[in-house]
């Protein structure tokens, strides 16, 4: 019934490659089915004025699509001279993610920027840089302490996300680009491996939905984040 | 407990005024306590270009904050030549509202743009420029309906929204701005009158939160939802 | 004669309405007729590089006008990306209108804002907000003396401004929207309460005027400040 | 008593040479003393769409400096991403000025646009370009009624334009940058050949002034209209 | 001699993996040693309004750097507000190299456009954007030939692109990162297969060369390009 | 054969005015015929960021045209709100240029910016800014070294720049805009009076080249070069 034939709780096939650039203290190509994102982790010593001598770290997230991403070629945001709405949305959101699974206090005064870059996408790429977004900030920290500058480790339980949406009537788990386009309501949920909620962003374009149906979104989505979490404590040995 | 002295499940008092400019097809300075959103809707023939010709309607959002809204000064936007990140998101997200409770075939080839300026902020702006933007959506469309150029009313279920989150470690109504700057977790929840969601936006800053909190969140949400629906009927006569 | 039924020399109605907002240093609503501006003031201690360490004041203005206040909906200045000409002329002439009126030493090195935005137009909005802006200034100078950071009050002679032009080929005070939009020549007049000038800026759109002309306008400009003077001391209780 | 050594009355050398670029459908470099600005003109056959159809002609302009064209470097606006409120300012002022002595429907439906680029500056370098303006919107008129796609002269009387100010006290005409700089009152009078009025600013800068002031100041700038109006007529052979 | 321990007139490792994203018309990924550019080729029907209806196609180009590909990270360009001038400068050069080699009549009216991201910098990534950018659009035309819509080849002789330079007074061919960052002395020698030149850049700084010294980079540059080219043609299979 | 009738090998008359500015440290124009440009120098005590404390100087360029140099008019890019393209890649050629003739330890830790205004366009106008360019960087060095604050003259070979091309088939010296417009194959070549070069740059837009040709172009270069530095060194009497 689903556009790729899989089951209405079936998550694409994942993989998480680490390592894929030289240069970032982390980096990883993670591949939710056909949808792309290669991540890095930056490590820097500055962090934002308003946490300046507090003794906290900071994370914070930038996100972009590959003008060819897509079916049909975007306009490059480089070029257009802004970032959009929707772009600005997604890497509030990443970077919000991400520092809620952190202990800023053992991770120290400093800042750790993620760039995630979609090289394909097929729906779901802000769930995807979310998940794989935690695995190189994970590496980046891995780093700093096998070198002994944080000797806590700020991110103990894992933070993931998957989208789910109810499609021709049914509840589905990660929705590709197919399906995505179709789905009256879809959300967006963001968990830590011990399941606490992170942050739930589920709308309705055009329609509404009961407290029924989203509880069973959740609950898709608790089956998936399990999925994911297996991938990143696969790909960061943790 | 809470810095306002009301009740976790106590909203603060809700006004809408009608009529507060001239020249806009419908306005309405809604007050929910010390937050004082200006909203105006502006009726045009035109729609985007990917629903010319359809026979569709559209309802678009924008959102400001005059600079000295806030407690210290922000800076304009205007000045700074473009709008901020938050901005951007929540005047998507007012767009997006506003049309789940939209009959866009009923209301037929044209645009209504709602504009929400906060003139005072104290917490839950948002929420405030939801609530009052279907008013005043509701105010323009009834005169489209006078006039005889929509015959079937198009918002049949009223829209409204209002933040709740837990602060102390208790679940409270409509967070104020000392409450929402200090909550770890908030929440926006934007239902219909008839309490079918639209969308649920809830997020930690720098913790996690559980299941049953949300169902107490989306219970506390459900009561302070039907004290506005009751502000927008009377002041639409709906 | 005139589209309002007012008398060559009669201004409309004007009214000043103080602490209409709750955080700003100083704040009003001016409305001049169907002319309304929400006018605050903003103290920092911070001043422009060039008078850094000079023990000088500075004032400054900004304006906006929010998109429906206009007959038809004007683009939000924010989303187009910059302020507009006309917009930069007119902050420009309000903070030079302004200082004029200030002793600087008296101030002391500290910057007031004034940010004058338009809620509803219908002619001569740069004149209310300059009127209003000395309003709201006088306001947060007077919390100034009362906390004793400012001993010698640096406002001793209020600054208004009236519009003045030439309709239907007589002389009249105070353009509304549809005289000014058809005045071939029309003047902003800036002046003290002592009639000092400070600013006078006569301009015709595809015409000329004579000497003569410019000093009837004169004589209407000296009657409308006398009138707006009244209305601002009473406003601030000097 | 004037740094220059002239009299209170007495303008700075005129000259106006024409033809000093090739491509321009008019040009002239005037130099009023030390301030030395290029105007060109430039005929298109479209108008802005506000006119279209209306058979009215349109004359626009725009001005700008050289980086180096003052004492110190400034900084170039298009490095800079945008004209500057100034700028904006001057460039409003002299297409209106500009326009106020056209005969639009004479001019037919096309634009003459007029550009103003200061080689360098020494004080009053916007009344240099409207003077400027003036001849080389001329030089190109000339040529559409040589080619006679104009038959009706729509420029029959000049346009000119000189500041006057109070410098040390004393009223003087034509103020140099070392006057500009100090003096507290200074304005810039824009008229006719035959001595009509097309826009007044006179504006204070920390000060005050009367009317005497200004008449005083009227007459010296009908005097060094006089002058430049001949050298206008000089070198247009008008 | 060199850092890598390569001969003078060694290049790096080539390899060319093409079909490496789902959407584009053609694509591949170049690596040149450690720097790797993802290039991708979109077709569209319309061209640009300078050569509308003119029968003759067009190929254009862009560039970008993700943030992360070089050794600290950049500032992304989205972020910025504008491509920076090395951005604007390389993807000109791109879309001219390109189509030197382009029978424009023969691909019809027609865009390419190449988009060339860069994963992984390590010095030359314009060299090996040029030289990738050539295959995806050789993939892009050879499914239009297959698709019929093109009936004669417009890409005859491939365009490959390789830097030299002068490194520790010695001539090498392909700069790697640390001999860029050193060399007085670096060209971008753009040729076809058959060793016609298309464009030459070298460029001193600091320095000067002589003609002798270019003919030696020339003769390098020679040597490098039938490498590239060998690689290009068994990626395309031409 | 020429559209000037100019032999193959023959330059457009050189002339360069030097003093036309008199804020400047060093000014000129410089006339390659019907190209007109002024360049200025100015001198100041910063150097940017990256060589602060070094010890070394610094040259930059910064280039303009006035928008009726050419034609028809072209867009103000203060006015566009950004430098276009070509822009950015003239000004980065023109300072990297003058900077491959410096010796930055004798210049000492000060910035010299030249800035290059094109006043009337015939082809040329970058080997033209370089070239007068270098007269004024050596005007304002000779300020410095009259003042002793440069003991040790940074400029001991002038640097010039010369466009040839392949324009109907034939090789020529110094391409005006009617060949320029028609040439399949044009470079620039910048030299030092030794004749030394500095950079070439040498494409092809729609056609390819032989390394035959490109040393014909390169003695051309040279002729052309000779001609320039005697009238930078009478300019400058060095």
């Amino acid at each position: 019934m689903r556009p790729s034939g899989r089951e209405l709780s079936e998550m694409r096939t994942v993989s998480i490659e680490t390592g894929v650039t030289k240069h970032a203290e982390g980096s990883c190509m993670i591949r939710i089915g056909d949808t792309h994102v290669l991540c890095t982790a930056t490590i820097e010593d500055r962090v934002p004025p308003f946490i300046k001598g507090s003794g906290l770290g900071w994370v914070t997230a930038e996100y972009g699509m590959l003008p060819r991403s897509t079916t049909s070629r975007m306009r490059r945001e480089a070029q257009a001279g802004k970032q959009g709405g929707r772009t600005v949305e997604i890497q509030r959101l990443i970077g919000r993610s991400l520092r809620a699974g952190v202990d800023r206090v053992a991770l120290g005064e400093r800042q750790i920027t993620i760039d995630c870059d979609v090289i394909q996408a097929d729906g779901g790429t802000r769930c995807a840089a979310i998940t794989g977004g935690w695995v190189v900030l994970k590496l980046a920290v891995q780093k700093l302490m096998k070198a002994g500058e944080v000797t806590s480790d700020p991110l103990t339980d894992p933070v993931a996300a998957v989208s789910c949406g109810i499609y021709a009537g049914q509840p589905v788990l990660d929705l590709d680009y197919p399906e995505d386009s179709e789905a009256g309501v879809d959300g967006n949920f963001i968990m830590t491996g011990s399941k606490r909620l992170i942050e739930v962003q589920m709308s309705a374009e055009g329609s509404t939905y009961s407290r029924d149906q989203m509880n069973q979104l959740l609950d898709l989505a608790e089956k998936g984040v399990d999925e994911l979490v297996a991938a990143q404590l696969a790909a960061t040995g943790a």
